[in-house]
């Protein structure tokens, strides 16, 4: 394994592989397995759960990591190219990428959505102008349209939790929430739970429908698995059955870069936050995900949160696991 | 050992193999005790010793740590039950706490007192609600109204200097300061000195008195180590025969939560600055200690930190080396 | 090796054994060579290559680190002695350093030039005074007017690239730059090259010479090492026959302290930018190297930093290499 940036690049073989090797780390710790290497870290935005249970993954494997976030501690940094860099940024990322590479054997970067320009973001514009310039192995932290990693440790989730695969039904519902949130999340989520094989539904009200590239990707993993993809705005419909919900709030897809239409738009939006009325129709044992951090009582309610259903804490548990495995496989000379 | 968060819950002997464990370990370090163990931080409030003298301890003894300062890098956490989450706070603590603890082998929270309710701060509400829901063992690098690591570092400090145990005299002093400042370290220390059997005297000026419950708990320490514990605002009879000046600066107990009051009232103290006079009728070989950080010419003369008396420094470097002990204890499987 | 804050203070020899074990440890790593052992940074200016670098060489020998900045999760640090702190600092330096010396094996001090007082910066007060109450091997990770870590990079460039000892010609030329910066680059590269054995030319403007005890320091490394030193503002001069041009940019020495004045001497100094016009006399394999941060098209255009001459990137990840080396040396129990 060269780099971990999409779950689409992996076969479904080779996440059985991560997802086994992350298990057998997780019951049998191997403190030495990278003894002096290094992982770097580039936070062009903020975490919690990345930046913590990266370098936890890294300790339990007796390597060490580096955490470096433009604005906090050092500059910022110039990602546009040809411009005369006469403004705030002291240095461009065509120079701090492959430096920080250089430092590491493994470097993860965390870029965010622009947020204005739909198509770029899409194309992931500036995560890969940074991975052109990284000649070391490459870990996604988050993309402006994808998470791999929470994909993966999501996948690990519903394994641990026997959630059927080929006949498990998975909604990914829409949620309510503030401020306008990147789709990486929900491209993942919805991309993964395909690629797993299972029957997917996107819940989402008029305007948040998912971008068709985003649906395209899922429809293919989902072809490939023989799994399903349709999404609805219909509650009752989609919740009939399900083994899962995964409540996660992102931007208006038809208002994209207008943070004022969207917050319009939304107002009306307040009941979509996922309660116990939510589930009457759902699978006995459904239960409930969310990638963290969440808003109590505005995407889901204390009851849910603090319920039986709710398995956001290992969900969370399982990023580091899965990180395990892919620091692991990088870098401790596995196969693939 | 299961946690670490009141030396109180530690019995004398308990205490006293501690501080054995950790001058053994200064003395022969232990570099692969704690290999692929990892130390998590939350930190809602500023560090420095603390933070560089745990990450230092868990290198020491081969393991690593990682710290998460909410609002640096990461988001702001919401610590209040059952509000609506549409402000500021992107996550609650009680998602927050438990998944920082699953990636971690032992959590430390630094949790400064609220300093608008004296008693939800004398209560530790905020620190023991984080407390409820960390399911792995957990030390306090300072909450309300404790900080049991600094205590146990002074502990050691005047072992290290044959300060006496019973018959030793203890002198907790009040001293200026421009800010008003928590109790966690006045608390702690008094409560340590009375539980290692010393003749404790609080000295401080009329609206300055330790909390009622603050000295309950440290009289009920003297009565079974065979100390003693009073208060006064006479400096020389406070000083008579003194083996110890711990100076510290802490907020008007009479005026708790009310900064102007506060500070009207601190004007007329300015004389209430440590300087060699105050040493005029104390022991020969008195020594003077602050658990930094301490503002020279304020809290202290330059005369007594430059001079033979100070022992500020092994007093601050004994906070690595309990800390050895203390995670020793907590993850390498010791007794206890 | 007790320290390492200038070059100055090693031998040739030295150099040549540090240099040659940076080239081992990367060819063959040590992962247990530090085991154990800590690392403390303590940084009043931000860093990027620095904090990133030292971190990862200490993980590749099996040591750890802790970094300290201070303002971001820490408090301000007051720096001149005998004043009443009752202002924004809560620490003294006096304090802080000593404190942080204790928790590590090798202390790092980042501690920028004031840029009001030249005769100060240039004594190096600020340093000389955190470097006076150190008690541990100490590390300059770049002073007023040193940063002999990014010096004994530089070397190793060149070496790494056959750039020619004693006949070599290095041109450090001024660069334009929206800010003025401080001399410690120029200072220790001029140095550096000079103490190589190469003949050093100073290509500036009018208003930025470098300060003569610079030049003499430099001059008299030359003169130990058979190289040469001189200072001119003809750029075609300067560039005949040039093996390297080290670009950096820095404050007007006739206008020191006076920011306002600086920026209008620049104003007229934009044509100041490296290209690739300015190669046209240099020798046939002539390369460009900068200590990065660099502003593209504003100190170098991206032709040059983009083209087969720039080597920024092996420079940079040099730092780390030999940053190995001197933490080897100082911690291992290296000879000298």
């Amino acid at each position: 394994m060269k780099r971990f940036i999409d779950l689409a690049e992996h076969t479904p073989e080779a996440v059985a592989e991560l997802l086994e090797l992350a298990g057998r780390l997780d019951r049998h710790p191997e403190p030495r397995a990278l003894a002096g290497k290094v992982l770097g870290m580039l936070f062009f935005n903020p975490s919690l759960r990345t930046v913590a249970s990266f370098q936890a993954a890294m300790g339990r494997l007796g390597g060490s990591s580096f955490v470096i976030t433009p604005g906090t501690g050092t500059w910022k940094l110039e990602t546009r190219n040809g411009v005369v860099m006469d403004g705030d940024a002291a240095e461009h990322i065509r120079e701090a990428v492959p430096v920080l590479a250089s430092y590491a054997d493994v470097l993860g970067i965390r870029a965010f959505a622009g947020g204005i320009d739909l198509a770029a973001d899409l194309e992931e514009r500036k995560f890969m102008e940074m991975a052109s310039v990284c000649p070391t192995p490459l870990v996604n932290l988050e993309s402006a349209v994808n998470h791999p990693c929470q994909a993966l440790a999501d996948w690990k989730t519903m394994d641990d939790l026997g959630v059927p695969a080929n006949g498990g039904r998975f909604v990914l519902s829409w949620a309510n929430h503030p401020l306008h949130l990147p789709l990486a999340v929900p491209a993942a989520a919805v991309h993964m739970a395909a690629m797993r094989g299972m029957d997917v539904t996107v819940l989402r009200p008029e305007g948040y429908a998912l971008p068709e590239p985003i649906m395209q990707r899922a429809r293919a993993a989902a072809a490939a698995s023989g799994g399903s993809l349709r999404e609805t705005d219909d509650r009752e419909e989609a919740m009939q059955g399900a083994h899962v919900i995964y409540a996660k709030s992102w931007s208006s897809t038809t208002h994209y870069g207008r943070p004022a239409e969207d917050r319009a738009l939304r107002k009306k939006l307040e009941h979509w936050m996922v309660s116990e009325r939510w589930f009457a129709n759902a699978a006995a044992e459904s239960i409930f995900m969310h990638c963290l951090p969440v808003r109590r009582n505005v995407v889901v309610a204390d009851e849910v949160l603090d319920g039986p259903r709710s398995r956001v804490l290992p969900q969370a548990r399982n990023r580091m696991t899965v990180q395990m495995a892919i620091l692991h496989r990088l870098l401790a000379g596995g196969a693939q």
